[in-house]
């Protein structure tokens, strides 16, 4: 087998370096923040990019443990308790399109806007209006916009003046804000969720799609892992007991799950 | 890199040999749990071997969407639409000594307790009293008795009952429904539950600890596809919404989930 | 929280009832593929539409350690070798449209193409011409042709018969065999590969699409177990050492695995 | 069924609190890594606790793509190129005890080693020197010492180090080093390896030793997102071949994979 190739890692017997940079550098005078950052953009952050990372993956990192990635961790290690690893990949794969990984949607349609607003030569606001109303004639949902438990995301406001202070913020921010109003005033006022903002920002510091997913997968894998310590310290195992009804053939009364 | 070494499977260009079998002669002649025995055994089972594995694999296939093997898949595919794969191998993860997985350590007991029994020249009661009564001086609950929906758990008069007439009842069966004797004795009855059924008649057949487990997530990734489908097609994405009270610093009334 | 509703199992206290069977008589009288599709279809199956789903299951199983599913439960064994569920889990996430999933995506465009020619009027001949001639014109690969090992797959033809033979044998087949004609008028002789041949199959017994996957999932399952545990009994922890060459930033030379 | 209890997260509309902290003070004000020590620890960390975390983090984040959480990764998406999520929880899923997860049983190690020089009244020095001498009766490796790659592992000495002059340094490290002197005596020189001065420097600032594995998993995430992104980036799926000997029954020649 040929060996396969990586510009991420080279280690050899005594040293490690990681995209060209010295691990015990890293380690002595960076942090982690700013070897996520390495890992993903070949070079280390300034300061005020280190801060937007350090916000957004400190606000993704759990939000309850209802949340279906935190359920699902604390499921898996209540039935398998030998292993934290398991846990904690079952969480992760709870992340993605509905749950997580909406971010990197956003990014696609924050992208898609700006550039056909610049291609059309109308503003924001115009393109959002349209891109709405596309939306709504197809009956899709907009990405970036709503939360379940919020009526304002307090998340966003963070973030968005962060990168305000930070000399981060450009059309990313300016776009997913002008889609914000437009949906205010077709359809109702909906806030511009964690996933809608960390996608603008990440836009505006020149992020590739993917980025935000990969990222609060990062951050919420520090969540799981507290969710599991806490079922592990806290819970006997098998405590979980879904309460199901079964509607099929046959079935009359509510049955017990095993 | 040196080739891997296997002697399970043979494949080269037009021919896919299984443990030396033809694999089109698997497809034309026998069953799936055939080749399930003949991967894991090395050679075709008999009738009565067949009959035993499809009875503990039509017995383990699911046991109701409130397990946590199946509850666990079913939050991963809520959040995470795009992927079956995920969210079976999430159902999978949960899968372990607490659920699914007893079965193992349930056929190490079984056998340690056999060989003592034959060491010390005592009867399998005798040895299963001391068994029980060693369990009960350290606290540890005895493995494969017990349920938390069944009293009595239907699926182990089946296998103990296929076992006999196909011949395959042995020392295991018979050392497992000592061990069933005796809590009952000592502690109070408790139903012989399928981990500790088809742990006795595994051992029968001459299998290892760990297939118990093995054939356990092996008949669940059918119940969990079936699982995974059903969220699919009759809920819409982030349904579930476990409800969590916060009882830590700060809190003061039920919060909600993500 | 309101109880999940389902309609595959009803689990009380010693009653298991899958899709309104009992699971005593299943375990019985039923095989295990028969409860697999018990599970999807809500239904037993007839004895020929069990013959099918057990070629497909027996022939999908385990292809080689060097598969992607084989070779990633073998690696996450090695470096964890506490957990067969992890190990098996970590296998069934390398399965995607890429590798023992395409099925499903075949499965749609065998349905398409089968719609298209009843609704334009057209042969199945004319109507496979078109859609190859749409894949060259996008330069996109054609579902469910080729494969990196076989010239020729053997598991297609034993397919193709077992379903004549058994009365299954429908517009699905006549269709990817159409298909495959064309491929090889057009671009060259390709072998219709067991995704193509399974599709066919499962579109013309009245399966959705996405039950190819999970198929593929369920056999798979099987060969992962013996993967794994082949690992675990023959080779040492940690054994696999994957050669890396550095062609990043600084790089000059071959580097090592850790 | 009743709600889940959580010390957590509270999580209400418009407001998040991580362990009684606002997090949008955490977004604002405080880096990753103090959220990850005030997941765990429920309270922030001090600069020199924070120092220590980074250096852990920034340390075990990547050490090339062969090592079997990577190479399980890139593996998982070789086969799956539709979730991300997927292929990094295949990769966390090669964590174990025997890779990436050794750290845990290296402070299981050190906290038995501590006590039992206090209780027994002898020098670490002696104290090591009596449990290396009965790992090497019972034929078992020390935990924490050697690597593949490294004669020195380069990090130990920067973990070490920057303990001492962030007066975190304690016991934990010096019966550490008494091992790792210990097994240069009695058996052959051999480097304190990554998770061995991981587990001292945790074990000193008082933490439990399954954190040493979480600690790593939240590392790894960072490094396998980047695999991740450089297979989906830099290669084309299935490109990956391990090649296969058959060595089992009626083989004779090498045969290739899937």
């Amino acid at each position: 087998m040929e060996p396969w190739r990586t510009a991420i890692v080279d280690a050899r017997d005594g040293e490690i370096r990681i995209r060209g940079n010295d691990v015990t550098a890293l380690m002595t005078e960076r942090t982690f923040t700013d070897t996520i950052f390495l890992l993903h953009r070949s070079r280390l952050p300034s300061p005020q990019e280190r801060r937007m990372l350090d916000a957004i993956l400190s606000g993704c990192a759990d939000h309850g443990s209802g949340a279906p990635s935190c359920a699902t961790a604390r499921l898996a290690i209540s039935g398998n308790r030998a292993s934290v690893s398991a846990a904690v990949a079952a969480g992760i794969l709870a992340v993605g399109d509905e749950h997580g990984g909406a971010g990197s949607g956003c990014m696609d349609m924050i992208r898609a806007g700006v550039e056909r607003a610049k291609l059309e030569g109308i503003s924001f606001g115009e393109c959002a209006a349209r891109v709405v109303g596309e939306h709504r004639a197809i009956g899709k949902r907009v990405a970036g916009l709503g939360h379940r438990v919020h009526t304002k995301d307090p998340r966003t406001p963070v973030l968005f003046e962060l990168a305000k202070q930070n000399g981060l913020s450009g059309d990313g921010i300016r776009f997913m804000q002008a889609i914000g109003d437009e949906v205010a005033k077709q359809v109702k006022p909906m806030t511009i969720n964690v996933d809608g903002s960390l996608a603008a920002v990440l836009y505006d510091m020149g992020f590739e799609p993917v980025f935000a997913r990969l990222l609060f997968i990062i951050s919420r894998s520090a969540g799981l892992t507290a969710e599991v310590m806490e079922e592990l310290e806290r819970e006997r195992p098998m405590r979980i007991r879904i309460p199901v009804t079964y509607d099929g053939e046959g079935g009359s009364t509510p049955s017990e799950s095993e």
